[in-house]
């Protein structure tokens, strides 16, 4: 593995592919290369893009790529690499829809790197794997690293999560339940983007939008020694198709990459980052030893207990906890598993 | 907490609000409570509704709900609980947008009870808390659940999983990215319902969804002794809000609950899901009581050795196993934590 590793780090796309497919098969393999290049992780740019579905991300994230290929200020080009996760399935063989508009635009140019990965339906799965593969890619050396999510679920709101700058991508007037959505990750933008704002309702949609933002109190990185500073988030109109807004765009990510250096936001936001991906580790990890770790059979008997309603889930817990191979220290009762 | 669980069981809908805080805020006396009363769980029809955001979710449950109520065949009418399940946040301050029509609508008959859930955040808050608050209604005697949730992301589809039925909702023509979330949903859909069939662009859908479910083979249930029927997923096309198609919607309801009974499958559903909230629940409190059998600060040096590269997210994981006071039994290596 040390190979495929070293593979990884010379710049083999080829080896960066099948490493990504090793973590998301949550493979050994993978695990053990990751090992060997997480010392080597931690210097890209995250960004995460997430926002209601038809709000145009696909588009604005090539937009963006090509942003950082080819700079307008004239500051040299950056590599990127786009991770699209896709509640996709089976059913249409997962193949992201943006994707061949994606390749058209992009392709041929060594410095981009594309990477969609489905969900499969496996419920944590994604936010298990997530955040390797793209540490992964950050080892890999590519300088910018977007993360788009298709939908503005739950899950799409933690994998943007992951990221230094999460943009939270809009457009206009897409009825009541978008704007339910709406308010469940305006509070996690750092920028704000109305894209299409050549569509009909762009106007009423930034008003609502500015005052929603109005509303919303600045949000703060973990404190500083002195008073940190506080990031506003701005609200931008683009329109990917033409490209306009974009070098807009580009301007507040940029500064918002400052920002997080001056507030030690950059770093608290990697350390909870780490900290998440650690405990969903944790979390499955236990639960195999765990229930490797009961009687054979127990664990079906308990749940044919459950199903006939003899015990509750709660108590098939505190069964479950009191008869597994526990030492002293897990046996707290439910005091301990009610505070964490 | 026997007073409370009582109380619910006499009827009292105050009792039985509290009873599903304590629940939503994981309070030991929820716990005990949901104790007393999970006996008497298991006899409701649990129905979920999801799909895409804006394809009217919240009408077509207020008509099911009166179609419930009011049952056009003359059958007896049965009692509602409507869950809605909303990812909103402390920004709105957490009340869903339909909520004011289900009010006007439905309010003053006894015989619904309508409850929000908001996900505040907490990546597998809901998925732990929404079994035990749906199992709490089942217990207070409720003939039929409706789960609803808002928006179509990966945590929408799991909750609406816990359901014997699940009805996904589409509207006409709603651009791309709404159609790669369709193909991510559809495969689990029990019963396919377009509405806002009067829009423009119905046809069309109607073709497409038709074209997808002849792709999807069949889904099976857990196989009977002989040959077990097979459920093929109607489409409905209905207008909620003219009461359009909700006849036929009530039909393939009944029927799919009829199927259930017959195949296994309200059996199998009823288990699996039982299995999924217990491995939830043990999950979150095996990393608790795991955390806090580390000695005093362990934790947190090692998430400073994550944050400075010197070691990585799966060595920090296996560090952690070795150390952590645990049996003879969880001491297997990787390659228990790595099979199930």
């Amino acid at each position: 593995m040390t190979t495929l590793a070293e593979e990884v780090l010379a710049g083999s796309r080829l080896a960066l592919a099948r490493l990504l497919t090793l973590i998301e098969n949550e493979d050994p393999q993978g695990e053990a290369a990751l090992d060997r290049l997480f010392p080597h992780s931690g210097r890209a740019h995250w960004i995460g893009i997430t926002g209601s579905p038809g709000a145009g991300k696909s588009s604005l994230v090539n937009r963006l790529a090509r942003a950082f290929r080819q700079p307008a200020d004239g500051s040299p080009p950056r590599t990127v690499a786009i991770v699209a996760v896709d509640p996709s399935s089976p059913f249409t063989g997962g193949a992201l829809l943006g994707d061949r508009v994606r390749m058209r635009d992009l392709s041929g140019d060594p410095g981009v790197f594309i990477r969609s990965m489905a969900s499969r339906g496996a419920l944590g799965g994604l936010a298990r794997t997530t955040p390797a593969v793209v540490q992964a890619l950050d080892a890999a050396g590519f300088d910018v690293i977007l993360i788009e999510t298709v939908g503005a679920g739950q899950s799409e709101v933690e994998i943007a999560r992951l990221a230094h700058t999460i943009i939270v991508v809009e457009a206009p007037g897409m009825g009541d339940d978008i704007q339910a959505i709406k308010a469940g990750i305006l509070e996690i933008a750092d920028i704000l983007v109305l894209n299409k704002a050549d569509l009909p309702g762009a106007e009423n949609t930034l008003r609502s939008l500015r005052a929603m933002l109005e509303l919303g109190s600045p949000r703060r990185e973990a404190p500083a020694e002195n008073e940190p500073p506080v990031w506003r988030p701005p609200l931008v109109a683009t329109i990917a198709t033409q490209n306009e807004g974009i070098a807009e765009l580009m301007k507040h990510i940029r500064a918002h990459a400052d920002y997080l250096r001056q507030s030690g936001g950059w770093q608290a936001r990697d350390r909870s980052r780490l900290q998440t991906q650690l405990e969903e580790l944790l979390q499955a990890a236990l639960l195999r030893r765990w229930r490797s770790s009961l009687p054979d059979g127990r664990y079906q008997q308990i749940l044919g207990d459950l199903q006939a309603r003899r015990i509750s889930p709660y108590q098939a817990l505190h069964d479950l906890l009191d008869e597994a191979d526990l030492p002293q220290s897990f046996q707290r009762g439910s005091s301990a598993l009610l505070t964490s």
